[in-house]
This record gives structure tokens, sequence and C-alpha cells, in this order.
């Protein structure tokens, strides 16, 4: 029996990474929405690494912050531990990671959630979408709620049909022996969805009081406060360290000993597991020549003494895991509180898509993160926030917002997805962007906070800071172009100092500043500006005039693509009626039904000899 | 598949109240202990209210603490409220009573386990015991490990073949939406115990934010601090209110039209519910002249918008719920966040124990909290102590620790288990105890800590301290008894002031504390110690010299009780072969197996005829 639980703008079905950006960004842009979860005790859980960012994800958590997400807010709010990566290098490889408080990151966010306008957040299982002629309606629930909707987006994660594996065993079970949705994933192929299966694993939990940190190496956080999010201003300063130790022969020998009673390798798996995030057993079997494989203990949060083994993912039976962990030094004695595992679940064929995460089969059904297709939680929260951001234009009758992949790491990870699917679990690396200059952890409020204000999740005040900033970075990068340094005692010290050949003539401040070795500090100690310039705009001054070169070219680049890009493609276009492209690549457009020429040429089987031939069609006016 | 997971001297399965208890007790008592739990995330969860104490299982949390158990410590440390009930009333009825933070109730009773020497905490499912020759010798989990022991507690709470009920839906699961426990219920069976099946509810959680609090009345916590610990010394200063509303006519309206709907009344739940604890549905019907019942808003934490609604416990379908909640005032507009249900488990019958807690059948298996038939975190954390203290007790060959019913409120719950067993879920209650006014909050340190400290549970330094305590108020009394006050001026006035007929002649300070008018404050003020009194010493006085006479006559009562208590019977009498005593009784006797004639008094169908039978067969030498 269902009864009538209510109308609302948009649906959110899922509170993990991507469910809470999703709800957060559609009820804060004024569409009514309501949120179900299957646990309220386990909003933004994570049930596998405690840690946010990181190469690439790292960004990605930027670009979320500057579009008016929470994710950057929440970590910054909870993290034990922030550090930089990659700061010996160049700025577009630089990235921030956190290791947070898993249980305080969960608490913040559902408060955030509870204090939350036009948001509901209620527990419930949803077990059936309400469509109506190819047009979504609403949800009900298990409980007998059936709620109505414009725009309805499911967010999963690895709960459809979920199944713990491990060793020889197992069951039907969501992450941490929590309750799978079953149903639901059964009713998406009865509506005609395409489903993969796929799996991932997590790796053992100990407890720290019995792990020999003597025999470790102190990874402490940075001295620096760092923030992931352009708005906060105040930092958490006691953080702790996280602990480094190795695999060894004697790890490796088990584990291979052991390979016939691993699940991954007795056809037990049926699920596709991520190649950039691999079992311990994978990494064995795959690099059988690596002597040894680094080992984080990460721990869990301030208050448990439950440490994450970060390295040792595995769905090995629990003796092997035990039998692992001892040989590792550190963890001689060290008593495991929760085994690792794998878990198996159904995702949907992400070239179902369009690029605004809408579902082609469904108006106004919309999906995100693990369920597309991704793993790890700043893939997730990136398309969640997408998602809501374009549920609620949906219902707002606005145009989509969808970011290209010179804009955003979140535009490369979305146009990956939908045009050209994945046959793994896909996870977000710096290789796959090929504007990497472009999409930096230190630029991403200058690409991106224009649109969050635009479509109204930049508050004024926060948008007239950044309009601020962006003139400052003007106007400082101006001066230092017009500023002459001539080549004086003082010059000339500062620049030997610097290690930089000597100066021959007198040159612009801005030249000077492209020298490798002259920083920003070097230089304005030669040309000294007239009012402060905070830190954050010299520092883009410093990456922008000394990167200059690569920068533009690019540019350059990007413009081309996007004359590629303006080229759009209507969503029904009949390829099997245009002569000329090959069979495959037809059939893989059909598939896709790309909106560009751009996204067209980088459909997987499409070749250029066929864009030229759509390219051709097109112009012909069909 | 199995393997050899270990060996321990206790293994204790599960980790909700009762099971806390027993693996702290135990570890701490030097016996290497496992402790068993599906969920590490969910230690010593709360899934109904969020508080602690009140009448008679305020106490219990007392005399767990004065025997060295942890409940009362960590609720200390994390509620977000403290009150003392019926302060206006006589000492025997004063109960403390505490708002905790469900979260941080956890996490903090988390983290004391797992810094607990001897004692280590993981997640695994139970399915299946090892038994031999009627002993106990570990326990097997679904992931293959075989753990053994050579004692195992139970403390399985709601899991057995756990099923959650709503109006007509139902499906297995523990409580909200964790997994049940299911194949070891079944092999419970199969190794012989008789199951009961029993239900309880819980009412809906909705968001504080859409309360109007405006129509409530507020109910603030005490200003004067308050512990249930003897540890205590440091306070939480800012407390949180609850608010007191109340359901009306239309809400009983509501309810009568709706009854149809009850899985209560369409006999879909086979389980027996808590007579003193019902369901709103059963308030209504059982009551139906009251014209509304209270109902108390209370916040589930300090980092929650959730907010508990007690009084309002549920199975109704939740479009009803709804409804329900849209009656009351100040909850007019109010947003569920999760529905009320009820859920139905299997407990063991425990007149298949020994009051040890000892199963009769098998030895070394002792079951605790509300797989014995109870309800409440109390009585469970205080089985949960018990159990600890003889599993441990048994595998360093100590006689097992018993407490009588004059000794405190954990032995009238344990006593009344094993003698009467019950045909419901048990909850404590004042009127179960007949020595009230001995089983008070204020001595449960004078009754307990002795024990404690003799079991190895109370180090030395608090014991101490007790035993100073214990003296100086023998000492005050003492004093007070020969301190004569005269009828002078000085004390007319303060008889006077405290409106108590005028004094005519002196008499002694203890006399004059007797006046009910008259506190340990005035009476001091004319008898003057010249030391400091503490104010707990104070109190003890004061209490001791007011209700001597009361006192005395309960503790007359307890030694010719005891005279009972002290005239064993043998665990493997053979009542068929006793002449003369009553079918019925005979039965229940050899299924109680009573271990003295005290006890066997108590039994339900044995009559005092029947007893007198027995003591002269005893007292004849069988
Ligand atoms: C065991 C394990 C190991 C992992 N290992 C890694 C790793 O090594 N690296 C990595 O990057 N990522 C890993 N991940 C992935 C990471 O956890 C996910 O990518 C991330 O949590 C996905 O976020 P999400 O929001 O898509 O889904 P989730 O965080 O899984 O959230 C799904 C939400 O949907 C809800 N839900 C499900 N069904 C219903 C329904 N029918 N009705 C209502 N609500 C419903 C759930 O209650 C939950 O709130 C792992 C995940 C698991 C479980
Ligand atoms: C819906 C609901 C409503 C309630 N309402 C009330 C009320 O109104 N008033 C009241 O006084 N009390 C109420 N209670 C009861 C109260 O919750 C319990 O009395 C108390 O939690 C019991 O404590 P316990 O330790 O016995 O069991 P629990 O707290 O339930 O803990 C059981 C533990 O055992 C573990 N476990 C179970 N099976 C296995 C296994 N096979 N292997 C390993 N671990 C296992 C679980 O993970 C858990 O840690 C309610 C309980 C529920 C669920």
């Amino acid at each position: 029996m269902s009864y009538h639980g209510g109308e609302f703008d948009v649906i959110v079905i899922g509170a993990g990474h991507a469910g809470v950006e999703a709800g957060l960004a559609s009820a804060r842009m004024g569409a009514n929405t309501l949120m179900l979860t299957l646990n309220l005790d386990a909003v933004a859980y994570m049930p596998c690494n405690p840690s946010v960012g990181g190469p690439a994800k790292g960004i990605v958590v930027r670009e979320i912050d500057a579009l008016g997400g929470e994710m950057a807010r929440n970590i910054d709010k909870t993290h034990i531990q922030m550090r930089m990566l990659n700061t010996g290098k160049g700025p577009a490889v630089r990235a921030l990671r956190a290791q947070a408080d898993k249980f305080t990151y969960q608490h913040e966010m559902k408060q955030t959630i509870e204090n939350t306008e036009n948001l509901l957040l209620r527990q419930g299982m949803v077990e059936q979408l309400i469509v109506e002629d190819n047009k979504i309606r609403g949800v009900v629930t298990q409980t007998g709620a059936a709620y109505h909707a414009k725009s309805v987006i499911v967010t999963t994660g690895t709960y459809l049909r979920g199944k713990v594996i491990l060793g020889d065993l197992a069951y039907e079970s969501g992450p941490n022996n929590m309750k799978p949705s079953v149903n639901l994933s059964y009713h998406l192929q009865e509506l005609g969805f395409e489903m993969v299966r796929f799996k991932t694993g997590t790796p053992p939990r100990v407890n720290g009081q019995t792990i020999d940190y003597e025999k470790t190496e102190i990874q402490p956080g940075d001295d620096i406060p760092r923030a992931f999010s352009y708005e906060t201003t105040s930092f958490i300063t006691d953080q702790l360290p996280c602990w480094l130790t190795y695999t060894n022969e004697s790890t490796h020998e088990l584990i291979n000993g052991n390979l016939n009673r691993s699940p991954m390798y007795s056809g037990m798996i049926e699920g596709t597991g991520p190649r950039y995030c691999p079992s311990i057993e994978d990494k064995i079997v795959r690099f059988n020549d690596k002597p040894r494989h680094q080992i984080f203990l990460e721990p869990e949060g301030r208050n448990t003494q439950e440490v994450y083994v970060q390295g040792l993912s595995t769905s090995l039976p629990e003796d092997v895991q035990h039998e692992i962990l001892k040989t590792i030094p550190g963890l001689e004695n060290v008593r495991m509180m929760r085994p690792g595992y794998a878990i198996e679940y159904d995702a949907i064929v992400p070239t179902q898509l369009w690029p605004s995460l809408e579902t082609k089969k469904i108006e106004g059904l919309f999906t995100a993160g693990q369920i597309n297709g991704t793993s790890g939680y700043e893939e997730a929260a990136g398309q969640g926030l997408m998602a809501g951001i374009n549920a609620a234009r949906k219902v707002q009758n606005k145009e989509a917002l969808i970011l290209d992949r010179s804009e955003a790491y979140i535009g490369v990870l979305i146009d990956d997805l939908v045009t050209k699917g994945t046959n793994e679990p896909y996870r977000l690396l710096t290789s796959r962007a090929e504007y990497r200059l472009l999409l930096r952890h230190d630029n991403a409020d200058l690409r991106l906070t224009e649109k969050g204000h635009n479509i109204g999740l930049i508050p004024d005040e926060r948008y007239d800071a950044f309009v601020n900033k962006k003139a400052a970075i003007v106007a400082e990068i101006k001066r230092l172009e017009k500023t002459i340094i001539k080549a004086d005692e003082e010059a000339k010290k500062v620049v030997e100092e610097a290690g930089s050949a000597p100066m021959k003539e007198a040159v612009s401040a801005a030249m000077l500043l492209k020298r490798p070795e002259l920083t920003y500090d070097h230089v304005t100690r030669l040309a000294p500006a007239t009012e402060k310039i905070d830190a954050d705009v010299a520092e883009q001054v410093e990456i922008q005039i000394k990167y200059e070169g690569y920068i533009s070219k690019q540019m350059e680049q990007v413009e081309r693509l996007r004359k590629m890009e303006n080229k759009k493609l209507p969503e029904d276009l009949d390829y099997m009626a245009i002569n000329g492209i090959a069979t495959e690549a037809r059939q893989k457009l059909a598939e896709v039904r790309p909106l560009s020429i751009a996204q067209a040429s980088r459909v997987s089987g499409v070749n250029p000899s066929d864009v030229s031939v759509l390219l051709v069609y097109m112009e012909q006016g069909q």
C-alpha cells in the first residue's frame, strides 16, 4: 500500500558523497528538495580511506568549493591532518590532501544538511521510480511513501545489489554490513537501463595501540595552515601524524601462496575492479618485480584507535589477512579490528547520460556518483554537485550547466563518462586532463566562481571579494610589467643570492620573475608594491607570469577546441541516415548522441574521417 | 571453511550495553577477552531513547559504578542534560536521569574499550558456538574464524531473527536497518535452548528546526552539578533543555481511527511487547479515558537536529505517523526524519540460567541483556557487568558473585529473571524491589564498593577513599548522637525558622535531626562539626538518622531472609523424589533449580506449604 508522501521539486536518493552535494546544491538554489537515505547514522559515510583530496581529486574539491559545494568546507572543519603534495614540482601537479576524522566528517555534514532551508533529510529506502511518458514523476519507498517531484537524482553508490566478498564467503550487503539496495536495482533494469557489475575493495582496520610505530616513518601534516575552501579562515592546528611502512618478500610470498584462495582469482568475483586502485593481491601479481609496496597507517579519527591500513586493500580470506599484517614492520603484533573485503555492485552504463547527468531514457532522472561507474568520494561529490545543480535548473526551466574539459576536472570526469563510458570503476587522474596547466589547484576559484555565482550558489559577498581578487591580480601583473628594474647593486645582490645568472641590463619586473630561480618575493624586494598584496594574489601573479608561455599555448588549443564545442549537434540526429560514416562509429554515435562536434570526436571508435563527414553534413544544413 | 582465530579466556558476543560492560569487566579482571560485534560503527548504540537513568534504572547505573562498571562514567562524560527526579520525595525514590549525546556516548565507549588492556574489539558475526560435553569451547564467525575460550557471553540484544514491522510492512532487520543475526538464533535452538518471541518499539525522530518550541514547556537540566559515577569530578555545564508537550483528542481520534492498520491489532506482530513501555496505540486503547499523554521532545545530541519524540513509540503505518505528529502542539509543521517502528526478536527463557547468568545447559556459556528477556539499556548493562564478572571468575576458578535482592536492584533484576522468568520484555521498576529503602541512589557505593574491590574492579585508591567516607559517616553520626543541644535562644530560632514545633528540653543533635522539618544544615548550625564534612557524607548522615526506624525494620527482614538464603539447595536436587510437594511446584522447581530455600520460595507456583516440605527434607539430611 502506498500513500502520498508529499510534493517536491527535486528528490535525491542517497546521502553519500554524491547525494549530499546534490541535495545541498538543489536546496540552496531554491528547489524544495527531499533527500532519502537508508541509514541516517551513515550520512556522508566513508566506507574506505578516511581522506579527501590528493592528485586530481584535491583539485576537484577546490572546484566543488568554487561552485558553492560543501565538501571543501566540511573537510576543513573536520580533518586531523592536511598536506600539500608535490610542493617541489610545478603548480599543475600540486594537490592538497587531508586525513579526515571520519565520524566528525559525517556528523558535520549531516548537521549542515539538517540546518539547510528547503532541504528535508529522511530515512527511507526507495524501491521504485514513478515514471510517466518517459518522464520522472517521483519515487516510492519501502514504507509505501510515494513522493512526487519533477527531478530525481539517484546516488546509490555501491549499494545496488551489493555483495560483500572475502575468501570463500559472499553475502548480500552494502558497505560495512549495511543493508544493500536490491529492489531498486532490478527496477532500474526493468526501466531499460543497461547495468554493469563493478567491484571495489577496502583494507583491514587495526588497533593503533598495537602498532609499533618505532618501526615506521612518521608523516606529519604541514606546518603552514592550509584549506580546501576559499572561505575558510580558521585553521585546525593540532594535527595527527600518519605513518609509513612497507610490504616485503615475506608479505609477497604469503600472498602468492594464497592466491588460490583469493576470490579474485578463483572466479568468485564477477565485477570489474579499478585498475588504478588495485588490491594488494593484484599489485603482487601485476608488479611482481617490485620488492616492496608502501603502506600508510592512517588514524580514522581523533577519538578512535582504529587505523586504516592504506595500500592493503584485499579480499583474501580473513586468516590470510591476519598473516599478511604480521609480516609488515610495525604490525608484527597488530590486532585487526575489521577485515578487508571486496564489494560487488551494479552501476549503470554512463553513456546513457547527457553531459548534464540527466538520463537519456527518462527525462528529469539524473544519476551521480559511484552508480555512474566511478570510484572515489571526490568523483562522487563532483558529480553530485553537478546533478544537483542541473536537476534544480531543470525544474526552474533553465539551461543545464555543463563544464568543459578546459574548465574543470569535473568537466573532464563527466565528459569521459558520458562520451567514452568506462569498463572499470573510473578514477580521476591528472593524466586524464589534456589541459593540466589550466586546471590547477590554485586557480579553481578563477575558473569557476563566476559560474557558481551565476547559478546562485556563491553569495554576493563572496563573489565581490572574488572580483576584487581578480582585479588585484590583473593590476599587480600590469604593475610588474611596467616597473623597470635597473641592474644596480641591490638588484644584482638579490639575483645573485637567488643563484640566478647576473643581470646585464634593466628589465621589467615581470621579465625578471620569469627566471626560474626568482620568486615573487625576490622581485618585489626590488619593486615593492605600494599596497599590501594578499598571498593568494601574489601566488597567482607569480604563476601567471612564470608560466605565461605554456598557459597561452594551452589557451590557444582550448580556443580551437571551443570552436568545435560550439558546433552543436542535435540530440536526435539520425546517424544512420548520414552516408560516409563507418558502421562502428555510426553505432557509437547513435548510442552516445554527442551534443557537439568536439564531443563526437572523443567518442571511442569515431575517427577523424568520421568527424569530417559529420562536419560537412552539419554545414550543408543537413 | 574455518580457521583457528586464537585462544581467549572470555569471548563476548555483542557490543551493545550488555556486551560492553561484560567485555570491560572481564578484561579488567585480568581475563584475556575478545569482543565481537556486527558493526564497529555502532558500539553502545542507543536504538531507542537517548537517555540513561530514571526511576530504578538510575540506581542500577550507580550500582554499576560502585562495582567498577563503565556506564556511569561514560554518561557523565557525554550527556547533554542531567536531572535528579523526585527531589521533593523521600530518598528511596530519588533517581538521576541524563539525556545522552547519542553519538558521543558511542564514540567514548568505543574508545574506552580500544584503550583497555586484555580486551580485543573486533567486527564479526558469530554464527555458531563450539560446545563439547555440554561445555562451551568457543565460537565460529561468518568469516570462518574459530575463536576458543573457556567462557562465552551472548549479548545479542534485539538482533536474533530481528524483524522490523510498521504498518503492513515487515522485513528481517536489526535495529535501525542494521543486519539481523539469524543463524545464531537457530543454532541456540538446536542446542536445546527454549526461546520466546518478544517485541519492542521506538517513536519517530523529527527535525528540531521544524518544532515550534513556543507551544511547549521547557524542561531544563539541574543547576546543581550532578554525576552518576562516584569518580566524576568534572562536570558538563552547558546543558541543553528538553521540551514537554501533550497528545490530545485529535491525536487519540486519529489513532483510534487507524487501529485496523496497526500491526499490533491486525495480528501481524507475534512477539509480546513490554507492558510498562507501551506504544502510543496501546496507551490510547488501554487508558482510553485519559484525555492526554505526555510527549517529551529530547535532542539526540549536541551536533544534530534529530529530536526523539518520547512517548510516541509506534508501529502504525508511516502515513499515520505523519498525521499523528501534526496533531500535537508544537509539531504542527514538524518534519519527520525517521519513522517509528516495532522490532520482533528472539530471546531465551531466562529460567534456563543460574543466578550467575551462566546457562544451566552449557557450562561456561553466559547470556546477558535483552536476550534474557529484559528491555532497557541499564538492565542490559547491569546484567552484562555481572556476566562479565562471573565469566572471568569462572575462568579463574573463583566462586560466582551473586547479588541478593537486598543488596542491589541488579540483584532484584537477575533474581526475578532466573527465578520467575518473564512473559514480556522485563523492565526494572521500583515496585519490583521489596527493600526499596535500602536500595537507594545515594548509598549504592556503601552497598557495593566493597564487593567491587574484592573482585578487583575497584582500584585501591578509590577503595581507600570509600573506606574513609564510611568512617566519616559513622563518626559524624556518633558525634550527632553525643552532642546535646540545649533549648536555648539560638536553638529555638533555628527550629522556629524551619517551621518545626518548639523545643521543650535539651536533646541530642541526632534526635533533633529526626524531625521532618529539620535538615543536617539546620542541626549543624547548632552543633557545628570541627572538621569540614563532605556533602555526600552529610547526605548519608541525614538519611541514615532520619530514616533509621524504617531502615532497621527492613534490615531485620533482610536478616530473616538471609537465613533462608543461607539454606542452600543443591543444583541437582531431585524434586521428583521429594514427597509432599505439589505437582506444579515440583515441575517449576525442577525447571528453575533454585540455589536456596529463599529462591525456591519465590518461584511462581511454589506455595509456603511446598517450602515447608522442602525445609524439612533438607534438614533431615535428605
Ligand atoms: C568497500 C569499499 C571500498 C572502496 N574503496 C575505494 C577506494 O579504494 N578508492 C576510492 O576512491 N573509492 C573507494 N570506494 C568508493 C567510495 O566509497 C565511493 O566512491 C563513494 O562513497 C561513492 O559515493 P556515492 O555518493 O556515489 O555513494 P555512497 O557513498 O555509497 O552513498 C550511497 C548512498 O545511497 C543510499 N542508498 C542506497 N540505496 C538507496 C535506496 N534504495 N534508497 C535510499 N537510499 C539509498 C545509501 O544509504 C547511501 O547514503 C570504496 C567503497 C567501498 C564500499
Ligand atoms: C527499536 C527498539 C526500541 C526499543 N525501545 C526501548 C524502550 O522503549 N525502552 C527500553 O527500555 N528499551 C528499549 N529498547 C531496548 C534497548 O535498546 C535494549 O534493551 C538495549 O539496547 C539492550 O542492550 P543489549 O546489550 O542487550 O543489546 P543491544 O544493544 O541490542 O546490542 C546487541 C549487540 O550484539 C551484537 N550482535 C548481535 N548478534 C551478533 C552476532 N551474531 N555476532 C556478533 N555480534 C552480534 C550487535 O551488533 C550489538 O552490538 C529498544 C530497542 C530497539 C531496537
